[in-house]
């Protein structure tokens, strides 16, 4: 079955970056399906493309190949590395950008220091390994090399300190927005199932979500809420997460909503 | 032969929602050609992207399937349909999103609710059904699926209001701006067939558009013109529509012309 | 070999244009892989476009074709055209947009005047060439078609003014900005290969790049330099050329550095 090689980086699609890399993954398998998963990954910002790379990954048929490029690092010391799961392989460079991918993989995983430099481009720079490193070795290995062919495994990978939700008192869980979406939606790290595990009765209406200690009603869908439309509301969205919402509005904008803001949830 | 699903969308590029797409749909089908149309709708302009359709669908092979997705009432009672025609198949929310296509569809066409749940995405939630459902469906589709494996047919479908040029006395026609391109211009809904019809010599430059009581010359291509670069002028596009422009410049911002504005074509 | 055509444009994603160039594509050749290098050319800017080709071409596998269009004579006087070279194919507007080409292609080209309208689009129109004159003429070429079926060979072709560095006594080298890129990094048109040809000791650090007065540091890679974060540095980039950066910074903004701002290469 013809593989998937996804693409994830702050490189923008103005200038001819993202095209280069097609093109030299093509230029090595031209039988593979080529997807953007997002070039606008925020200029620099690692914890950013952990974050996008972790929810999408599972979208994606069974052995796709990942590459995940937000590198300010590039050139310099930082380690390229391929992680190797059950069913997918990320590839991108050792800065902590695979840190979600190594919290929460059941099966485990074994990270590969890329040093097989004859699979990399020949004409390699210093400063765009999307192009001359990640791109030709995802390409390489989406042909069915052994992973061990592109260097040994390590133990000693970088991470990065992940956002997590903590269990206050009575069930009461606190979490924080971690990203503003093209809709202005604030989505949360507070998960569905953290709140199942704690009893926490979503559909029954018996919890309400907290921001800015305003108390907010979690609905089942965007236009079906009961409410206002001008009432910021909370919903569970399709990546399992809560979410903050304006019915055909803008929530971040119209509420001055922000990364890194904070969201309870609680009893009524 | 290879089969093509196009995308239309409201979601942006920013976040991973069109790479999720493109990940269900190449899990189902991997075999198939998936092309952009736009996902840079208007946020929730269910007209727009009526539009951006319509006028597209005819330049993609036939037997393509168009998925169109501007959906503010994801999640609620609205269905989700397919609309199949004797050359392609559209698929998106019954909200009016597939006006244009039962105007226009010379040999007719059925609208299938799509209820077949078995064919979606297993984990589906309340907030993407792009991904959940219209994605999945447009990729068992593209595979042969009969359209009846997807549920039954229905005829209470949801139209919305569409513009149409008026003719008014003496062979006038009187049509409005309906887009703004990324150059500035402005395209209207007087179309060249129309203009035809009534007799109106445009070649032979007996006629004039008027826009804001102004008369503007209709030229044959953008440079061809004879006037002066700096002067509002008019073209029959490549679409077959009338479109105001100025040359090497942005007609739009210039001339603060908005989609709405009245556009006249009358005979000097 | 499955073949890539590359899409080079200033049409921006908002509108249909690109979508549509594929949908035509496939509808000729199915078993194609296309690339958007960019969209995002400014607004009829032909110069803009002839160096984002020219330093791409180069990534793309034998055999590719590029369709390249920047196209602000579209419709009248200016002959669509195709430029055959030994490895790769560019077709576009005879305005100059493959000067660079033309200027440093080893084993010479072609160019053929594209007059065959059998393989153009049926519904042609006069303002949209990408879709119904480049697009068609890329996909039936990339089937096999024989360039002499598609017109004849011309030899006045237009061609615009190129940037060139100019080499000073002493080895002294005065370049100029030619691009920004999405970072803010500013890519200057010096060449690494100059620099080598001229004796200039690089990595030796006995050379220092000058802008506006002040001396800047070539270092090897971004965060490999000793140098203070805040300082404008410079390093050769991955596409051989002399770039001006500053680490995890936009050194443009920063900085006011624009287009045409000369930048010098001097010995300490």
């Amino acid at each position: 079955m013809k593989q998937v090689i996804s693409l994830t980086t702050d490189f923008g699609l103005k200038d001819s970056f993202v095209g280069l890399m097609k093109g030299v993954i093509y230029g090595i398998n031209p039988d593979v399906n080529i997807v953007d998963i997002t070039h606008d990954i925020s200029r620099h910002d690692i914890a950013e493309a952990a974050l996008v790379i972790s929810i999408s990954y599972r979208f994606f048929p069974l052995n796709s190949v990942h590459v995940v490029v937000t590198d300010p690092g590039v050139g310099g010391s930082r380690r390229p590395i391929m992680v190797i799961t059950k069913d997918h392989c990320f590839i991108g460079p050792d800065n902590g950008i695979f840190t979600y991918i190594y919290e929460e993989m059941p099966s485990g995983y074994q990270v590969i220091h890329l040093t097989a430099t004859h699979h990399f481009l020949k004409m390699s720079g210093s400063t765009f390994h999307g192009r001359d490193i990640f791109a030709p070795v995802a390409a390489w290995f989406s042909r069915g090399l052994d992973s061990a062919k592109f260097g040994d495994e390590i133990t000693d990978y970088v991470t990065i300190p992940t956002s997590k939700t903590i269990i206050r008192e009575g069930g009461m869980v606190q979490g924080m927005v971690v990203s503003i979406d093209h809709f202005g939606n604030a989505i949360t790290n507070i998960r569905k199932d953290t709140l199942e595990v704690l009893g926490t009765d979503i559909a029954g209406g018996k919890v309400k979500a907290v921001y800015q200690e305003k108390h907010i009603p979690i609905v089942a869908y965007y236009q079906g809420s009961s409410i206002s439309e001008r009432q910021l509301s909370a919903v569970i969205n399709s990546f399992g997460l809560l979410e903050l919402f304006l019915f055909k509005g803008n929530a971040a904008i119209e509420f001055g909503i922000s990364v890194g803001d904070e969201v309870l949830i609680t009893k009524v």
